[in-house]
């Protein structure tokens, strides 16, 4: 990230927040797309305001921690709307005091055993994108003398490959691109691209149990992970090695998914594949959206397993300047570093065809061509996007569920419904993955903002849009993670006696809840 | 199960135990496979000899408990080796004070409100087929008034379905045959298929996290479960049905492996697929073991994800009675309910050719032909042989592991050497599933029995194996469980301050400690 600065309240690098011109371009659009909008250009945000910290850095910590008001200020929050409404105010009053860089685990170790003598709440921090409060030092402070901010940035880096066994460890604090440049030289890659690739990190991906670039078989980061670190309060919890295992309950899988509330993750053992050499793709186009639904069933449930395969709405092709037309399209995609595609592809297209959809684009054996780049440039910019439109008096937001694909009907109409109702001008949906038993559909929506009353509005829509996921059997977040957002539905979708025995290993390894208070449990 | 009786201390149906012919018979065979055997016809056990219960039945559990002899001495272990010795030797003397077959999960409920008032012990138990000592009742009594054997026959069949998510929904007490009957008539098949699976229960493969069918891909029964019910001392702990979801850590994932530690599985919604209609096979034999090592990690390295590539060592293949010429074979299988396999099954023989690989049966597009036939047939067949070699004084064991590609060989060597100088004279090898990082070895050994010493003899070798397969750094088990057996090796392998978590979980869900005590925590 070396030179380049990012923005302190909008999503990613400051030098690429759109400009005045481009913002007023945006903003009629969004007219275009909201006839009930006005769109307004704001004045961007001028020097943050940030508070003293409260405590000083504690001598152990001296030789990496920091306190400057910059940094500290970056520290703030995450990326989800109501921290960027707050982060466009420039109010950064809930800054953490203070700001550890630890260089190894032994200075996690000594972080946590700091602030567990003083009573202190650490926020692990990776890349700040998360959407749903997971390193809102606000909420995380839960009336504690100091919040410290645990920036895994310095625990970098692939560290050691075994090219047989395909696997990497890499420290928690690498960021998407270097953990890619590192692999690279390997002729190795991940293939983890969440929608935040640049300004996330692995420890991020791991402990919010993100779901990434494969659209069906093993999509979530879990499935990638073969061992990894976990520093708490209590010691070292390093999980064992193994391909797969049948001793127990899965020591892994009850630290993916802990968001900071059991400890930090210090690095991890990852599952990686050789960089694919074949590739076959095409877009198929519905004239009806319920028929593209069909054809995504019918692929998810063939066992093709195409890594793209992503069906978008026709206000989502729309958004994402991928078809202007109505039509909803599937974009689907095969990649493999063994074998080519060919009949893969052949029996995909015949299976979307038998669903109503024409090939509108391909069979291509090049990658990012077409649609499905477009696609890309789009899903990458999006989130760009978001912070402009705020700029411009528009609230654009997004959330997920994954259901059943007996529930999806039902579940999709009452979040329309639902939600145009509270106020939203677009809702647009697509599948960001498939399965055999369901969909994860992913919603984006866009209002105009109210201004002086932003948070009350994203509030109702929040609160709309999760009761009518929840109140439809989807689950509360598919990729998203939890948070602090999401915790009462969380609370109604996880069963009261898994949530007693979370406590109870909260209990066990954070006895004095200094971990990322106010998550999960 | 009606009309046919289950053996008391042998492998499975009492009919289908060998008689003395044939087990005169397997006894010279055992003597060319193990020179320095001396085989002799053992006479079989006579009647059981069962203590009177402790404890009479309490009247809440009135109607569906039950106390005659042979049905406590049926439920008195699993089927491992030491099992089959004392069971052999007529010895019941642990038998369980009663036996409780719940009909509802209401019932379930009242069994564990009973004994935790009572104090008793529980021990869940759907088919007693454990090899590791999951359902022994003698140490589960840990020094309790009574053991409740709690039989889950009754809460069986398939309860609903939901063709269009390919779901089930399915009582823990199904046992493999009747979960596959019932779903047929709807085109619908777990595929699911242990070696125990025509007498173990779809609770039990949950409970302790069996492997199955699949040799590649998602192959434990964890991937095919979407949601469970499991009813704990403190309540019912139902998980949310999803697809998948990125909520936290995942509640079915803290159940999965539970081994009725923390309470009883009493019913799950299964993923199902449709009957596989398109088939392609074939048999590839290798002149060095190496050499067939190589083919199977490119073949899971492929992305090819076969349903079948099981390689089996020269001593594998010969006990299988596939091979006989001292080379190594690779089973090779693909299926599907949607399309031909053409061009999966040709590749996958490039690569085994690659590595020095012969075809040697097929390309075929039938099921259970051939190679592949002989080798099914053998495999289910061969835990009635273990039994059948006791009797003649051979002892025969299997144990298991998985570890990473680079690991293997070290681990192969350790084993065959110590089993070896422990006084093993045959030790076979196969892979039953590979990974893109590792296989799951899984290894058959054959010795004199030392008559009178028996269990002596084999705590020696499971030690050996074990401090081997450990000490290499494979998993104390890919799919046999934990149990009471591997309990050593778990705790050494198990991260510290995971198995503190799971000690306050247990806490939490189990506070009085009577289910399954000894089993895992």
């Amino acid at each position: 990230m070396t030179g380049r600065v990012r923005s302190l309240w909008a999503w990613g690098w400051q030098d690429k927040f759109p400009d005045a011109a481009a913002r007023k371009g945006l903003g009629e659009l969004a007219r275009v797309l909201v006839p009930t909008a006005t769109p307004a250009l704001r004045d961007l945000p001028g020097e943050p305001s940030v508070p003293a910290p409260r405590v000083a850095i504690p001598e152990a910590l001296a030789d990496f921690a920091a306190q400057d008001l910059r940094d500290r200020a970056a520290h703030t929050r995450g990326r989800a709307f109501p921290d960027l409404v707050v982060g466009f105010a420039g109010d950064f009053a809930h800054a953490p005091d203070l700001v550890a860089r630890p260089r190894d685990a032994a200075e996690v170790a000594r972080v946590l055993e700091v602030c567990e003598q003083r009573g202190w709440s650490v926020v692990p921090f990776g890349g700040g994108t998360s959407v749903v409060g997971g390193v809102d030092a606000e909420l995380a402070r839960a009336e504690r003398e100091a919040v410290v901010s645990l920036d895994l940035v310095a625990l970098a880096g692939v560290r050691e490959l075994d090219a047989t066994s395909r696997l990497a460890r890499i420290g928690a604090g690498t960021f998407g691109p270097r953990l890619e440049d590192e692999l690279a030289p390997h002729g190795f890659t991940l293939r983890h691209f969440p929608q935040s690739f640049e300004f996330s990190t692995l420890g991020g991906w791991l402990a919010t149990r993100a779901g990434g670039h494969y659209a069906t078989g093993p999509t979530h980061i879990d499935d990638h992970c073969h061992a990894l670190e976990l520093v708490t309060p209590r010691g070292t919890l390093a999980t064992h090695g193994h391909p797969a295992s049948g001793a127990g309950p899965e020591p892994l899988r009850l630290v993916l998914g802990s968001e900071g509330a059991l400890g930090v993750i210090t690095e991890a053992w990852m599952r990686v594949v050789p960089r694919p050499t074949f590739r076959a793709s095409a877009s198929v186009a519905f004239a009806r959206f319920e028929q593209g639904v069909a054809a995504a069933r019918a692929l998810a449930q063939s066992g093709l397993q195409p890594a793209n395969a992503r069906l978008l709405d026709p206000d989502e092709a729309r958004l994402h300047r991928v078809r202007f037309d109505g039509t909803a399209v599937l974009l689907l995609g095969f990649e493999s570093a063994d074998h080519p595609l060919t009949a893969w592809l052949a029996r995909a297209l015949e299976l979307a065809r038998d669903h109503g959809g024409t090939v509108v684009a391909g069979p291509s054996e090049k990658s990012g061509e077409g649609e499905a780049g477009a696609w890309k440039q789009a899903f990458f910019a999006a989130p760009y996007l978001q912070s402009a439109l705020l700029s411009t008096g528009m609230l654009a937001d997004t959330f997920e569920t994954a259901c059943t694909w007996t529930q999806f009907p039902a579940l999709h109409a009452r979040v329309e419904q639902d939600l145009r109702a509270a106020g939203a001008g677009v809702i647009a949906c697509r599948f960001t993955h498939v399965y055999p038993d369901g969909p994860a559909p992913y919603y984006t929506f866009i209002a105009p903002l109210a201004l002086g009353g932003e948070l009350a509005q994203w509030r109702v829509l929040k609160q709309v849009a999760s009761e009518a996921v929840h109140g439809a059997g989807g689950t509360i977040t598919h990729h998203h993670a939890v948070g602090r957002t999401h915790l009462p539905w969380y609370r109604r979708e996880r069963p009261a006696l898994f949530g007693a025995a979370l406590a109870a290993v909260k209990q066990t390894l954070d006895p004095a809840a200094i971990c990322n208070p106010g998550v999960l449990t």
